[in-house]
């Protein structure tokens, strides 16, 4: 009899922003694949085992993980975030798509979380009430060109935009020239938010308009969202600036 | 001495799928305003009190909150889903932005929260594994000529494509003028999801390619995700078929 493949996120931060579906999931899983980092955000037992992998090896986890479950073991597959959103929820459909017929057979169980954009926009006030998108942008899974175009396409097109993966010591140039990019596009006064791990005690918020942003505020922990051309600074007296980003758009068709 | 203004979601379900975070702010209030049936999720005290407003009063029920907080009392306001797409959030900002500068000195905490496509996307696999982007289709907030322009950007750039408020009673045409414009662009066999009232009883879930997708299958409840060229189908024997997008694309530059 195989075992449950529970793909979970813990959310931005511990277990104050995980789901009680996800954390019962964690509950019944006995194995638990994941990036360190997102398996020391739960509170295991001694009996549930953790076996972590390097961040960036996910389709070999995936496989590893499903091997399990196709043996009979409940197993967890633990992103950081929503499992979702450029993460290992993903990674596992790739692996049962090229891998033995027995994996799709398996009992899947994909648990959502609130992925790291929704995180940030809430510490910030509203930057993603209006249309919005979701850009990763690490060019270890596609090619440059195919970004850059994206980027242009969805500033041209109004929306706000959240990217993911904006820097790492291999990708250090990449959120400077996608800067560039959208500033090519946008009113140079288009807020800007570096949203740093959100939710937990190492969180920091910081906002800028476009021509000042820095690629340098952002870490592997940012998330960056740029604001359309409508969004709004709100300052606050004695507490930190709201951004936001209003439902309405006039317009002479209505 | 001004109370604080929760803004809450409950995600697309109930209590299952809020965050302690979220319950927590819920606890400490002690008047909800809201949309009675999301006003109906939450398990309130009798000592907590409901003010139930229709769905289309969104600005006036943040100002009538943001009163309530002014005068002294701890005030929550709840969406569904996360507070910050397409909801409250945004609401109570604008009328933070417009109103008297009292309300910009207030206590003001939003809770993220689990967003209808991230439940739908858990449910049927992981459509939204790669570059994505949500888009009210509700033509009541912005003019359809900026609507349609967005849905073809958004697809010529390949993002997979989620679809907020896709149909009401007073807005029967919009999906199906949407499904027009995407066919346009994308190929025949792009599986759509209609994915209506993900972790709740009613739940329903369908897969069609968009050369099929007829707008009649969605309601009000229903979130359409919209895959890009890349996204796949794996049938599975005896379960429903997962839909994904993969991490990768190949390329020539990489």
């Amino acid at each position: 009899m195989s075992g449950t493949l529970y793909v979970v996120g813990t959310g931005p931060g511990g277990a104050q922003q995980m789901t009680p579906e996800a954390l019962q999931a964690v509950s019944r899983a006995t194995e638990f694949f994941g990036y360190g980092p997102y398996l020391d955000r739960l509170d295991l037992r001694p009996d549930q085992r953790r076996i972590a992998s390097d961040n960036r090896e996910e389709l070999d986890r995936a496989q590893a993980a499903l091997t399990r479950a196709a043996a009979g073991v409940d197993v967890c597959v633990v992103s950081g975030g929503d499992p979702g959103v450029f993460a290992m929820a993903a990674a596992v459909c790739e692996a049962i798509d090229a891998g033995p017929s027995e994996w799709r057979a398996l009992d899947l169980v994909v648990t959502p979380g609130v992925t790291a954009m929704l995180a940030v926009a809430a510490r910030i006030g509203a930057p993603l009430g209006h249309d919005f998108c979701a850009i990763s942008l690490s060019d270890n899974l596609k090619p440059w060109d195919v970004i850059t175009r994206r980027l242009r396409l969805v500033a041209e097109a109004g929306l706000v935009i959240a990217l993911y993966n904006p820097i790492s010591k291999a990708r250090p140039w990449q959120l400077g020239a996608a800067f560039d990019i959208l500033r090519s596009v946008l009113p140079p006064s288009t807020p800007v938010i570096f949203g740093r791990a959100a939710g937990r005690p190492d969180e920091r918020m910081q906002v800028m308009s476009l021509i000042e942003a820095d690629a340098g505020r952002a870490d592997m922990a940012t998330c960056v969202i740029i604001g359309s051309a409508l969004t709004r600074v709100i300052e606050r007296p004695g507490r930190p600036d709201l951004v936001y980003t209003p439902r309405f758009i006039a317009g002479e068709s209505k």
